[in-house]
């Protein structure tokens, strides 16, 4: 069978364009799509590209792979703390799979509902490999954006949920060896954390998604804001589960501070918010650790490390880059 | 020498967030730009992907390959009658190679500031093939935009420029022959219709660019505003220079008709802004043709075809797909 792009549009993703939310007001199938933004908000814009066997694995399955890459690009509107509007995405197809297709769209149709981020336009393209870029919108009140560059010092420094997981679920699956749900499930079907990003407004000074890994991407923030920071290794040991099944403590926080495939969110706020933070982790029923605080010297250092484990490999290796 | 992601991006395009324009409150380099709309103004949104040997030729020289997909790009704000309110920009990379980015870049950095569209964000990854995605967003008054449904009976429909010309000059270099500079131009140096597009807010009733070819995207326009249209073909003999440099009226027109590598806007605009599109044309220095009429009867019919000429392969070979 061979489906042509504007077949392939019409069977598999005009029919998500019926999804729209309130901002939408000319969805996709005309040169651009409109938008009203929420009166007087700002608009937070990010792309990202994700190419089979670079960002995601060669052979994933087609509902994984439109989970995976559409949380990861979202997953930069919930570091602004920004709402998202809508979507856009641009697929380059290796080769035609109906099956692929269907289950790729019916994902991606489940992810822009749930996540209230109407896709709005994109294209489809024949290419030598797969590959998908997102581009993301997303609004916020006026001068609200939480960036990379706000952070002081002394000030507390979170990560949300369950950093490594994702990590040691990847490990697994490249090597071919099973992963409990428990873990599995951090990987397969991550959570762009909006609703955390959107209610750490006012409280984070700082904020990233952990995307590269949590030192590297903790790294950009004390870059950005020109501090330095002290990280309590024993403050990860809340996650027994991660401990448990990588079997070996100095993996886990390896995996912990170097894995980045969460999408987690790390941030900084002042001490003062400390019990409204703790407030806001029972509410959304998600840990927000507390690893360590920044510094007036510049770098990385860390206390409590577990039995064994040396940081300076970790520090050398924790700018991982795709490419 | 092997430069990474993040090297090609300070080096490179890094720069290029200088250049910000008004709406631009946080450039590249965090998670997300951040954007102020004009007040109470919608906005408009497109993404287009662009792959080395299906849109644009292999080996095309790298300023070419930054104007022409950055103006293909932004002709979609400009067929919308939106104005550039910033861009994203995602490239792959098939090889690294400092003498082609210095000239991609180069060549971008002058589009972005002529065309005042700031680029605020995008990323560089390494793929099997070169391509580039593009996000354009623009903004205008609420409810002004342009879209393909609005076209009624009787109304004019024009085009603007010298449509043909681009798709002369790339047979020509597909073939390896020379071609006019006069010709050539238009195909190395499309120019995105911007100011026409906003100047034409309230005249036109129905808009589309020309990328796929005159009919197939005039077609849009009717299939989407459930009208028919008759075509004066005679009405094209204003570009003699077309017909000199292909040498034979035929070709000269078949090209017109279906080659779409212009970037050109075609309107449909009710009979009463004949004159104000006459002195647009003035003003703006760009020739505006009125090419045909929208008429109740569905399908497109043809007028004052050049003898020899046969419409019916025409029409069926006019929906040029990439894919």
């Amino acid at each position: 069978m061979t489906l042509s792009e504007f077949d392939i549009i019409e069977r598999y993703f005009a029919p998500l364009g019926n999804f729209r939310g309130p901002a939408v007001r000319l969805g996709p199938g005309d040169d651009c799509a409109v938008i009203m933004p929420p009166s007087n908000e700002q608009l937070c814009v990010s792309s990202d590209t994700f190419i089979e066997g670079t960002h995601f694995p060669v052979d994933a399955p087609a509902a994984m792979t439109a989970r995976r890459t559409l949380a990861a690009a979202l997953s930069d509107l919930a570091a602004m703390g920004s709402k998202p509007l809508a979507v856009t995405g641009a697929l380059t197809l290796a080769s035609v799979s109906p099956e692929w297709l269907e289950e790729f769209a019916n994902a991606l149709g489940n992810c822009i509902s749930v996540w209230q981020s109407p896709l709005v336009g994109g294209n489809i393209s024949r290419g030598e490999a797969l590959s998908i870029t997102w581009t993301v919108m997303g609004s916020l009140p006026q001068e609200q954006f939480i960036s990379r560059s706000g952070a002081t010092e002394p000030s507390d420094i979170f990560v949300s949920g369950w950093p490594g997981r994702a990590g040691l679920a990847l490990q697994r699956r490249l090597a071919g060896q099973q992963c409990s749900k428990k873990i599995a499930q951090h990987y397969e079907a991550p959570e762009p954390r909006l609703e955390l990003g959107q209610h750490l407004r006012g409280l984070a000074s700082a904020m990233i998604d952990v995307s590269d890994g949590l030192l590297a991407d903790l790294n950009h923030i004390l870059v950005a804001s020109d501090v330095g920071a002290e990280i309590d290794l024993s403050s990860f040991n809340f996650d027994q589960a991660l401990v448990a099944e990588a079997g070996d403590e100095v993996l886990a926080r390896r995996l912990t501070l170097t894995a980045g495939d969460d999408y987690e969110l790390c941030f900084v706020a002042p001490p003062e918010h400390r019990t409204t933070i703790a407030d806001l982790s029972k509410q959304l029923d998600l840990p927000l650790t507390k690893i360590g605080q920044t510094k007036a010297a510049k770098g990385l250092t860390f206390c409590h490390p577990p039995e064994g484990m040396l940081m300076e490999p970790l520090l050398l290796q924790s700018g991982y880059q795709h490419f």
